[in-house]
Parts: structure tokens; C-alpha cells; sequence
């Protein structure tokens, strides 16, 4: 792919699970056209809308109401708080107990509607509800567009850790309106911007020269490279989910680029507003850049390239614009060793062999990950 | 099958679930030899033992344990409080928390000791910790050995009505001791036993002869009886259950037979002590075997067989045996039609065509049916 091409957007990726198999439509409207997509799809016409405080006052909510109810679908709506602290067993156990009214049964269909909280929690309740309803995702975040629409990860936090409850349990159908990002913060936008990011640099060089020339655009507005940004994003997931649906075979680890960085930094800002998830990998993507580079994957001026290219974007790319001081490197590898993603305090990390090729390593050298833990880039 | 036979158990019963299916064994003194049936079989030697207080305070507890430390695994045993009440959201988010100490991975396995509140409860936690841990079973009650060991349905109760919330999850090895039911209630084990009655009902009439002789054996504390009994029923599940794991072709329906009727009762009497599920299942069996009678499939003195069968094991077979004036014929069918297996307030009920052959039928006629809530056998 060139960096100068055109942009082919579909509208369409089709995520290749076999009988689990599904596709998510991508176009700017597309809310009010969820009718027409959802009506010859679902096992009955009954659904459940599951939403939060945010979104239930946006347009974005009334606008699927309306388009579901025009094609003959009945909804019910049921909204949940805003924000990190619902992904909880206590939400969790609320959200099912309202979505357990009469005239519930296994054909009717749990929708989401807003950011990855909502997507996880709602598709959680969807997988345990019944042992399995039907699931759709309109996922209104950058974020969650092109990170938890595609793969089937559901789930809630636990004391010990974020995500450690929870199901594979795919959607039926996503529907992704790039239009809902308009109501976005500015913020939340540039964080999601960075798992975008990340597809070009794990998968396809020609996509992050893409995102060079049009990164911009997929922040400021321009509809038709959102829709393609999210369009290429969804398309690689799907082919990494594809070869390893329920992460067991390793490839699905790659998208843990720069996340092994990331969660380590959460963990020591406590997952709050401080900093947020994007805003983490992007750090990380930075930091592990720089890791291949001293491994002797990469030639030195990729981590500039990387770290120009998300500075431009607005996105931190140091851990001193978190804290003054940075972390302690100690702090850091002793979060790093309590990831779920380490194995008998193995830590394993995605590198990149060149631009646009990741690979995970659990054989970094000791010394070189110390010394950049102390000195980041 | 003869009535006569000898009883040719072989210790093990295959689930035909492809990638998903496993063992189940069945012998006397299994318990002693936990260790190695699963040390070669996991994937790594750590395990949480999830068992009840009940349970923590019998024998069997240290007896699994030593077994499982001959064989170098190391285990953690975690204790729910006995009782239906721990199939809540509740004790199920203080599962999970307990479970998530560190050194947990996904390599993790859970181990449920105990009747059908352990297995549901740990089984669900067991799908949902790490979106998936491995699973074993060990069912200590006759009701959980013969029903829940076989089949993969994991879960906990909602407000709207038991077991709405949960996952398919199979266990990779079910464990069955039969002397583990010397410590049971003879109440418990007569109310599982009716589960066992229900498999020679549905699909096996030599197996139903050999317990019209040999039952007074299972109940009794013959073991090679026991253990007879226990995989016959195992097979006949396993057979139904490989042929429809996640309940979608109609054929696993076929295992409700007697529970339309059964969980009307158990819903009019509070899910309590007053009426145990098997007991339910019994006077639900009577009930709907004269049902097929009176819609013309059977002959009357079938009705008169199983009710004899039953009753000489000391089971209930007639709701005035529960309540002094029976149930009301309206609160029953309004039970049944809010009953999850209906679907959109029609009534499926499992009906035999001759004993050992069972079908569905949701054309039951209504008169008919009133005929018998207001006057059963």
C-alpha cells in the first residue's frame, strides 16, 4: 500500500470465525440505518439496548431507537453509569437482573451502545445471560471502534486486576457510525488514535505512511478517513483474531504491542483520568520501539519516526509528560511481572523486526530492559 | 438390555464433544486416586480446590488433597458456604476475588468438590476467570454425579429464577466416587435418584427393569450397584449431550422430562428444603408420564409402574404429598409459562411414546392439561 493511494473503503470487514464468523459495517450514518441491517439478522425482533449516562444524552441514542423501531424491532433500554469504575461484579450483577424482565428469552438480542466499558460489560452480561444471548456492537469511541469491536473479548475488573472476568463471546453484527465521534472528547479521541496507530506499525508500513499524510484528518473530522482509519484497523484485528480466536496460538499476542509498557504505567497511575489506556500504549509503542531498536531489531530512527508521528497527533510519548520523575524502573518491572499476560513472572514483549512486523520475545535481555526502564526515550 | 444382566461397568464414560470432550470415571475409591488421573492431564501442576463447608468438613476433602500432593500438584483449596444461596452474584464475585491470587495463570486449573451449588457455582467461575480456565469435576452427590457432571452447564441464580446466569463450560475430567455418597442424606440420595429413574424413562427400558431390581442396591450402599447405576446414567446423558452441547437442536430437551412439572413445584414452594429438586423430579415424572398417558401415547399401567418404582425408593409421586390440598391448577400453568425453557408463553413438555423412548411436544392439549393440574395422579 502507498501512502499516496487513495482511500478504498468498503464499508465493510468481515471478521473470519467460521460459524462465529460476522461483519462489521463501517460508514457515517450508518445509525440510522441499525434497522435495516439488524432486522433480517437477529433470531427474533427483541432487543435490549444496554447504554450509559453519557451516551443516553447524545442524539446517538434516540437516532437507533428511532431506526430500530422503523424496522419493526421492540427495544428496551437500559442504562448503566459512565466510566471504568461499572466494569465491576456489582454492575455486572445489576445490568443482568434488569435485563432479566418477563418476556425475556434465548432469541432476544443484547446491543451496546457506547465505549469499550459498555461494549465489555454489556457483552459479558450477553455471554452469561441465559448461557449465550445474541450480541451486537455499536461501539461509539475510536477506541473501541477498532480495539473491542472486533475479537469477541468481554469482561469486567477484578481487585487483582482489569479484565480478569469475563467470555469470548462474539457479536452478531458491529455497526461502527464514525459520525458518534463527533460528540467525542478531543482527548479520548487522540487516545483511541494511538491503537490505530498501532495496527501500521505491527502489520502494514504502508498504513502508517497512510496515517502520516491523513492522522490529521482521522482527528479533526474528515469523514472518509476516519471510516477508512477505522476500516484498515478492524481489517487487521480480524486477521490476527482470525488465526487465534481464543489467544491460544500466539499471534493474537501481537496486538499487545506496546502494551506490556502500558499496563505497567496504568498500574502505577492507578487507572484513572491521569492517563488514559490510548494515551498509555502510546507511550509504550514508543518504549517498545526503542526496545527493538537495542535489541538490535531496527535501525535508531524508527522510535523517532514513531514517536514524531504520535507527538503530531497530540498523544504523549515519554513517561516524564506522565510524572515528573517518570517511574521507578523497579515499580515498573515489578508491575510488568503481575501482568496476566506474564507467565510465571515471565514477561513477554511484542517487538518489531521492521516497521510494519511485530514478533513477541520473552528473551530480552535483562540489562537492555533495565537500562530502559531507567533511561526511556 | 436384560433386567438380569450382570453389571458390566467399566469406570469410564466418554462426552463425544470433539475438542471439548473428556472422560468421565466412575469407581469406588477414586477419590484416593485423584493425583494421578490428572497430573498428566493438566496443563500445569497448579490448582485451586473449590469445595463447601459441608464438604470441608468430611473425609473427603483431605483425601483428595493427599492424593493430589502424591502427585505433586499444588493445590489452594478455596470454601463457599453450603447451600443454594452461594449461587449468587454475590458469592460468585467473592469466588473469583479468591481465586485471583498471585501465581494464578491461565494454566490455572479449578477443581469443584462437591454436589451441584459447588459445581455450578466454581464451574461458572472457572469459564469466567481469565475468560477460561481449565476445569475438573468432582460431584460428591448422587444428584450432581448423574445430572451436572455431564454436560457443561455452569451457573448461578438471578432474582427472576435459578440458573439464568452462567456459561457451557466443560470440564476436561469428571471424577466420580460413589463412596463419597456414604456421607450423603438418605433424603439426598433418594432425590437423586430419581434423576437416575429418568434416564431408563427417556431413552433405556432394560436399564429402567435393572433398577426396578437393583435400586434398593443404589440407595442401599451397594457400590458395584452404584457405580452401575451412576454410568448408565452418565452414558445415556453423554449420548444426548454429544449429540446437542450448547441446547439448540432439541435433542438435550429430552433430559426435562418430568421438570416442566418439577420446576412449577419448586417454584410454588420457594426452591427450598421443603421440596429438593429431585424430589420435584419425581412427582414431575408420575405427572408427565400420565400426561403422555391421557394424550394417548402409553398405556395406563405405565403410570402405575413408575409410580410404584419410585415410591418403593421412598420418593414422593403426588403433589398432595407436598402440600395437603396439591397446587392450583392456575398457579401451575402460570409457573409453567414463566418457566425459561418457554418459549414466548408456550409450554414444551417432555412426553414418552412407550417407556424408554421420550419426545417433546409443545401441542399438548390445553384441556387436557387443566384436566390433570386440577386432578393428578
Amino acid at each position: 500500500m502507498s501512502a499516496a493511494m487513495t482511500m478504498p473503503a468498503t464499508g465493510s470487514v468481515r471478521v473470519p470465525l467460521g460459524e462465529r464468523g460476522y461483519d462489521v459495517r463501517i460508514a457515517p450514518g450508518l445509525l440510522d440505518r441499525a434497522g435495516e441491517e439488524l432486522a433480517g439478522l437477529l433470531p427474533s425482533d427483541r432487543l435490549v439496548i444496554v447504554t450509559d449516562q453519557t451516551m443516553a444524552a447524545t442524539p446517538h441514542l434516540p437516532r437507533l431507537e428511532a431506526s430500530l423501531a422503523e424496522s419493526g424491532l421492540k427495544t428496551r433500554t437500559v442504562t448503566v453509569p459512565a466510566g471504568e469504575a461499572s466494569k465491576s461484579f456489582g454492575v455486572f450483577a445489576q445490568l443482568c437482573e434488569a435485563v432479566l424482565e418477563p418476556g425475556i428469552d434465548r432469541k432476544t438480542t443484547i446491543l451496546a451502545l457506547g465505549g469499550g466499558v459498555v461494549g465489555d460489560l454489556a457483552g459479558f452480561a450477553a455471554a452469561a445471560l441465559l448461557r449465550g444471548l445474541p450480541f451486537v456492537q455499536v461501539p461509539t469511541t475510536l477506541l473501541a471502534q477498532v480495539d473491542s469491536s472486533v475479537g469477541g473479548k468481554t469482561g469486567i475488573n477484578a481487585q487483582a486486576g482489569k479484565n480478569l472476568v469475563g467470555a469470548f463471546h462474539q457479536p452478531r453484527r458491529v455497526l461502527i457510525d464514525p459520525t458518534t465521534l463527533d460528540t467525542l472528547p478531543l482527548r479520548e479521541l487522540q487516545a483511541g488514535y494511538a491503537e490505530v496507530a498501532k495496527y501500521g506499525l505491527i502489520r502494514d508500513a504502508g498504513f502508517f505512511a497512510w496515517l502520516e499524510e491523513h492522522g490529521q484528518g482521522v482527528i479533526g473530522g474528515d469523514q472518509a478517513a476516519r471510516a477508512f482509519a477505522i476500516e484498515r484497523s478492524c481489517a487487521i484485528k480480524a486477521e490476527i483474531v482470525g488465526d487465534d480466536e481464543f489467544e491460544t496460538k500466539g499471534g493474537r499476542a501481537l496486538l499487545n504491542f506496546g502494551h506490556t509498557f502500558a499496563h505497567a504505567y496504568e498500574n502505577l497511575t492507578g487507572y484513572g483520568n491521569r492517563l488514559l489506556h490510548g494515551e498509555a500504549v502510546g507511550i509504550g509503542m514508543v518504549q517498545a520501539t526503542e526496545l527493538s531498536v537495542r535489541a538490535g531489531h531496527l535501525p535508531a530512527e524508527t522510535t523517532d519516526r514513531v514517536r514524531r508521528h504520535l507527538r503530531e497527533l497530540g498523544l504523549k510519548t515519554a513517561p516524564g509528560e506522565v510524572t515528573n520523575q517518570g517511574f521507578a524502573a523497579d515499580a515498573m518491572l515489578t508491575a510488568m511481572r503481575r501482568d496476566k499476560k506474564a507467565s510465571q513472572g515471565r514477561i513477554t514483549f511484542v517487538l518489531l523486526q521492521r516497521l510494519g512486523q511485530a514478533f513477541t520475545s520473552d528473551q530480552v535481555d535483562a540489562a537492555v530492559l533495565q537500562d530502559l526502564l531507567e533511561r526511556p526515550v
